[in-house]
């Protein structure tokens, strides 16, 4: 692209080096924050150099928090039995807004992925390990993506952790709720009918 | 979305502001960044700032600027006869990558448009009949996009500035090259039979 200030194309290379933004798209959101006012522009930027600086990770579970302890650890609502894994914040996120779920988590941040030389030792493993020692739980729920990654963690913390809890269990698969049968893939309705469950209990209680 | 810190909020709904980012989207920018050094948060951030507050609008064209004067009003070897009217700098970038015009550029800043309460005093027009009051062109080229905000601006500035120079075009409208004919829409080819062109000259020189 040809710029016409150096200001500019700075910050769109800036912009540009965020997932999923190509070069257009981040020229458009310069644009936008350049026609904002100054107030709202500091805004904008004073939200994330905060974050960055203030941020916090909970001591118990590794979740992004305000507070050395995160708002589900320091409730004593939740049972403290039933401990799920999951790669990172958006997954809490989307399982807390789920509202089925009442016990707590252990984020790992990430999943073993040799391609991008993260290993088990880069992941809130050993955190976890400890904690379940001081703590034991009842049952350890691994909701992980079902993906080579997801699987390939799975197995490394099976093997590592399935002397610390009397139960271990991961994610329910099949068919999607709502999902037509004709467009579900191949993998997921083969692997449906052969872990085919009985009628009754099929039924949600 | 039940979020675990104020502060990841605040980021997130900073960034869902910008225009076509959702905040699926904007949880995933936000994280990318807390993942990333301090050093690359700050230089994001501070592009951003720097260039709300040192940017400059060129004073002869309106064009962004990190000079009093942008480079093209400042290149002697522009043909300064000839001007190409533009709604923003994106249009400026646009042609330039074409490299197939060697005048220079005014930059309207926006188009008319009643429905988002933008009137002719809210773009650079004014300057516009000044310049040319001042120093005569020979050629004055409307570059605006073919809608209806365009075509309103097209035909005000028509009225406005008819007087101050000898020629007045727009861009050829037509297909476009390389296009395949089933797929052009029906105005644009309807209108590309009435306003046929001999074939020599549409051979391009």
């Amino acid at each position: 692209m040809n710029f016409s200030s150096r200001l500019l194309e700075n910050a769109v290379n800036e912009f540009s080096r965020l997932p999923g933004i190509g070069s257009k798209t981040a020229l458009r959101l310069v644009l936008h924050l350049l026609n904002q006012d100054k107030e709202e522009v500091s805004r904008f930027t004073e939200s994330i150099q905060r974050l960055k600086e203030e941020i916090q990770f909970c001591i118990v579970c590794k979740n992004i928090s305000d507070s050395p302890k995160c708002s589900i650890c320091a409730n004593p609502k939740r049972n403290q039995a039933l401990i799920c894994v999951v790669e990172d914040t958006r997954d809490v996120m989307a399982i807390e807004n789920t509202g089925q779920f009442q016990g707590l988590y252990h984020v790992l941040g990430g999943l073993i992925s040799p391609m991008e030389g993260i290993g088990p030792q880069d992941l809130n493993i050993e955190s976890l390990k400890i904690r379940l020692m001081e703590q034991p739980v009842q049952e350890l729920i691994f909701a992980l993506s079902a993906t080579m990654e997801g699987d390939t963690t799975l197995f490394y913390l099976h093997k590592k952790l399935k002397d610390l809890s009397p139960v271990i269990s991961t994610l329910a698969k099949g068919i999607a709720f709502g999902g037509e049968l004709e467009y579900v893939d191949e993998l997921t309705l083969g692997r449906s009918i052969l872990t085919r469950v009985p009628y009754e209990s099929s039924l949600i209680k």
